[in-house]
């Protein structure tokens, strides 16, 4: 945890007016920085009392130390912001630390090699945003004592023979939240788009989808399910092109990823259907982009850059102290009102 | 160089009916592959003759090799396509290399002290996206034989007391081409938002837009430069707040960059502005959003994900062999005609 009250070394950049780069250039005793520059920043030090605690410490060790990090994709915007967050709190706290990263490019592979990789490369900590890592790699892990923690997942979440550390949101309530907001507004024709079949995601988020359903007593109300096989936009352009094609339409959509719901609102557009007139479309995940205009998507948040802070701060916690049990961080998430829903005032059965 | 015809991991996974990274786990040894499954790949390691000569060496060493990757803004889908290229250049032909990656989180900060890190964690080679590195630490590297390519940027271009490894488009060039296009659909009124001042890319991208101005000899033509601070969607925004409350309007808008493109798409389906009816939008980098219905821009190509494969290529090539002359790959790029644009029928001068 960060000490709020000891000066870093953005302080010292701060008041010797240099860049924070050079601040480091100078703490490791690199050759390029002037000797103007020096002076400048030996009085900031001097004068902010400032320890540089962590970049001594890995001078002395002669050598910096790493922690792994296992993305999923990198092409996909959700992730990247989980990295900003990581990276973040990294050069604020521990400075001294190296981020290995493997991405799986989206590969359907196991991330067990992806693991190995990184203890080859003696990580201290793994990070990641996958959970296709089998039970016996995990246990292997804890083992070793070489922490992990789980970002935005929940394979392993009450999973009695395993316990792992975890940062992620109820994907499950998120989910139903949604279609309930759906419900309130008049939707009885509510399809879901589903992620691929088998993933964690998929599971949870179409299980809040039927339990909304259910739960929300309406005689006759049918479920009705597309699944895809990626998480891109080209999936759900497609899912959205089989949807209009068919006899049944929908009044609403519940798409399981805001990417996906880009697909559909494109597929809209090319096609003169007008969201929300006459169809409303939602999403989940509020990346950046669904807040433009342009998309205006009522989604569920989903907070990628606390998740990435939250994570690489539970990591360096873990490094330091093995003996805590297990960390289960969930966090809150709700829906996120934009302009993709219309009302439908009528009454059930509509359009038929 | 990819030997295509040695048999690789995928090709024994192929064959023996195993993930790829199950058979990287039975490599390197590792204890959780089963009996049954050890026995597929062993047959299929025979049957291919397959030599793992990367995996092999890398443990002999008791050591795996790291090479270091600095992006600018790992936010940013220009950049993650460019690592998305470099990681499959790897995983395919040296996949016991590890990547060390560092986000400057766009921050205004020089890119020296990332380098430093990179060095303490005694990095191969170096993959920069960013230029922001002093001549002095690339005679440091130069120096000390740590091969750095940069990739897609140009500070070092034709510069004579510096020779660096580079793998860029001509900037100038795609900037000029798409600016003559917008001369010949007729406009005569072209306003060109610009990034932040005195990055290459401003000046490049600039240059190209002003040398076609000037090239197309029509009398009274007229530059008109909006900067911007950054590289985000808001900023495009902004731009195009500024531009349509100003007295003067365009015809057509030539962003620097596609994200700059969709913030201005984003004011005008805000404004009720129609894209391309009132004024004609165009873009550079051609990211994968851009192709969508909703955007339909017309752009620059700028191949991200080549940058990545080749600057990879290259490092990987510098890092066997040191003695070779420079490498300056420079990409071809061309206009990517969408439907962003309109043609103005009448003579010059127009809207008055």
């Amino acid at each position: 945890m960060k000490n709020k009250t000891s000066p870093t070394i953005y302080d010292v950049a701060k008041m010797s007016g240099v860049s924070r780069s050079c601040v480091s250039l100078y703490l490791n005793n690199q050759p390029y920085v002037s000797t103007e520059t020096k002076k400048k920043i030996e009085k900031a030090i001097k004068a902010l009392n400032y320890e540089p605690s962590h970049i001594a410490r890995s001078l002395t060790r002669r050598k910096t130390s790493s922690i792994g990090l296992i993305v999923f994709d990198i092409t996909n915007p959700y992730q990247t912001e989980i990295i900003r967050g990581i990276e973040e709190f990294k050069i604020n706290n521990h400075p001294d630390y190296n981020i290995i990263l493997l991405d799986m490019l989206s590969n359907e592979t196991s991330g067990d090699a992806y693991i190995d990789t990184l203890l080859r490369n003696r990580v201290e900590g793994i990070l990641t945003t996958t959970d296709r890592i089998s039970a016996k790699c995990i246990k292997y892990l804890q083992k070793r004592k070489t922490p992990i923690i789980f970002i935005g997942i929940g394979t392993y979440i009450n999973n009695p023979d395993i316990k792992v550390d975890y940062v992620t949101i109820d994907n499950l309530k998120g989910a139903y939240l949604i279609t309930k907001y759906l419900l309130e507004k008049g939707h009885r024709k509510i399809f879901h788009i589903a992620g691929p079949k088998g993933e964690v995601f998929t599971t949870l988020r179409m299980g809040g989808y039927k339990k909304a359903l259910k739960d929300s007593g309406i005689k006759d109300i049918k479920e009705k399910i597309i699944y895809t096989n990626d998480y891109t936009i080209e999936s759900g352009f497609k899912a959205a092109k089989n949807i209009f094609s068919s006899m049944e339409k929908p009044t609403a959509i519940f798409c399981f990823s805001d990417y996906s719901a880009f697909g559909v609102i494109d597929y809209c557009n090319k096609n003169g259907i007008n969201i929300p007139a006459d169809v409303s479309v939602v999403g989940f995940d509020n990346v950046y982009l669904s807040s433009l205009y342009t998309f205006n998507l009522t989604t569920v948040s989903n907070p990628q850059k606390d998740y990435g802070r939250i994570a690489a701060e539970t990591l360096f916690n873990r490094i330091n102290f093995t003996g805590k049990k297990n960390m289960s961080i969930v966090l809150k998430s709700e829906v996120i009102v934009r302009k993709s829903v219309a009302e439908v005032k009528e009454n059930y059965p509509l359009n038929q």
